[in-house]
């Protein structure tokens, strides 16, 4: 934990309903975390990611997921530190991922970033932010009550503890929702709203849980293309946000055949595809109301 | 406009205190668009963002503003959508910038995604993060009242005319503030909020006012060092967020002499550096209580 947060001396202004200013504080606060990571896989670097410390061989693991170059714990031979040369120290922000010497090597590199004539002109890059989803969440017969859906932001809120101190992060909740009481599996934060996605995914991985059927991934924030993918990479038949979805988000979620659950904010949520999997509130009809 | 935003078919659940659901409501709702733009240079590939349609040129020159490859409105010769070749049809997801012949082509991609040996093991790719700031922010004079800088953020959303019919975008805000209103120049919204500031920065690139002394940049979210950098390096002197900054955030705003504030809502905010920028709040000794 004491890497996902920092302090620092901040001035804090407050004013009154007509503006008028009460005396400046100066005080101490409590910041998430931010620093960059690298990505490299058998020497060669990857990718850079901003991320909040932590958690970090789970963020790898689950963007190689989510970059659909790995699908199981077998395709990662090790995660580890990677110490700087320059100078020689450790600085905990370069890892180095060995994968499986029969993975494919990603072209992610190739497609997005390097030259091409402008014959192609731009379409082969474009249909490479799509990934190859190698699950299909389609077949995943999960069925949640609606109520217990509508639980999962409060839940999800109760457990996380950097946002508590910072205000700052996103998090991402992998839920068991079988039971009367929804289970928490995995709880990720980060200042990055798909870091806090992957670092779930990842955790997952790692514990040879994927394709992750059955399953409620809960988030803060909004629902994107970006995250629908990555939870449709991971198996993961339920991805509801607490915010809007963008309308890709939607479409993906609809191909795919995930269910993407938006505005979820305890009284009332929108199911923007995959209605099937929402059965009715368990309260639907109060017992008491009928007996009474 | 019509390309901002969706239309889609959903089911609404409403749930009361008590758990019990009232009958599904099936209705049209409005949602952020969010489709993939390529950005491609002197005719080669540098980078997909998935953004919201519209101001795609004020994106691109914003883009190219923040990774530190041009500076002036004379940098860039032109901007152009280019249609795809596979079928020839136009999606206006491609743009292409072509860049005065004596601008450096940018060295992202080697420093960023291609392959080097683990001798320097990721300290360049992770310099390579931070961007040479060519204007000096802490050079910039700018004073602003306390009780006008709190106004920004209700100003900024009243203005919002995505986020009133969908509730799922950013806006990034450029205001004037040495009147005693604040004026606001330039608003653009977008599902991911480094778009929607590289948009108001690309607009005043393309209007020729870089650097921006003199100016508060507004944004709608958190304030994470990618912003900040973004905001130095179009020399805007002020970055208000209506949420919490990163640490790396409040570091680089120290360090270029930018001034950062964050928790804006209305009533108070937390300065993280800059201070100096702040004067009391021209409401702090009411005349009308002096006079009385």
């Amino acid at each position: 934990m004491a890497r996902m947060t920092q302090r620092r001396k901040i001035h804090r202004f407050v004013l009154d309903g007509t503006g008028t200013e009460y005396p400046v504080r100066f005080k101490e606060d409590v910041l998430a975390a931010e620093e960059p990571l690298e990505i490299r896989i058998g020497g060669t670097s990857f990718a850079v990611t901003m991320r909040t410390p932590g958690d970090d061989f789970d963020l790898v693991a689950g963007f190689l997921v989510s970059e659909g170059i790995i699908r199981s714990h077998s395709d990662l031979i090790s995660l580890r530190f990677c110490a700087g040369e320059k100078d020689g120290t450790q600085t905990f922000n370069v890892v180095e991922a060995q994968l499986r010497p029969d993975v494919p090597m990603p072209d992610t590199m190739r497609h997005v970033y390097t030259s091409s004539s402008c014959g192609i002109c731009g379409t082969d890059s474009i249909e490479a932010v799509r990934k190859t989803i190698h699950f299909d969440p389609s077949l995943d017969g999960l069925r949640v009550p609606v109520d217990v859906l509508a639980e999962l932001p409060e839940r999800l809120r109760e457990a996380q503890a950097v946002f508590d101190r910072t205000g700052g992060v996103h998090a991402a909740g992998l839920f068991k929702v079988d039971g009367s009481i929804p289970e928490l599996l995995c709880l990720r934060e980060d200042v990055g709203r798909h870091n806090a996605v992957d670092k779930v995914v990842g955790w997952a991985l790692r514990q040879d849980l994927l394709p992750l059927t059955g399953l409620v991934l809960q988030v803060s924030g909004r629902a994107s293309f970006e995250l629908v993918q990555k939870a449709a990479l991971a198996g993961i038949p339920i991805l509801s946000a607490v915010s809007a979805p963008s309308s890709l988000a939607a479409d993906l979620a609809a191909e795919t055949g995930l269910t993407l659950v938006g505005f979820s904010r305890g009284h009332s949520l929108n199911v923007y595809s995959g209605r099937e999997r929402l059965t009715g509130s368990r309260k639907a009809v109060p017992e008491a109301a009928i007996s009474a």
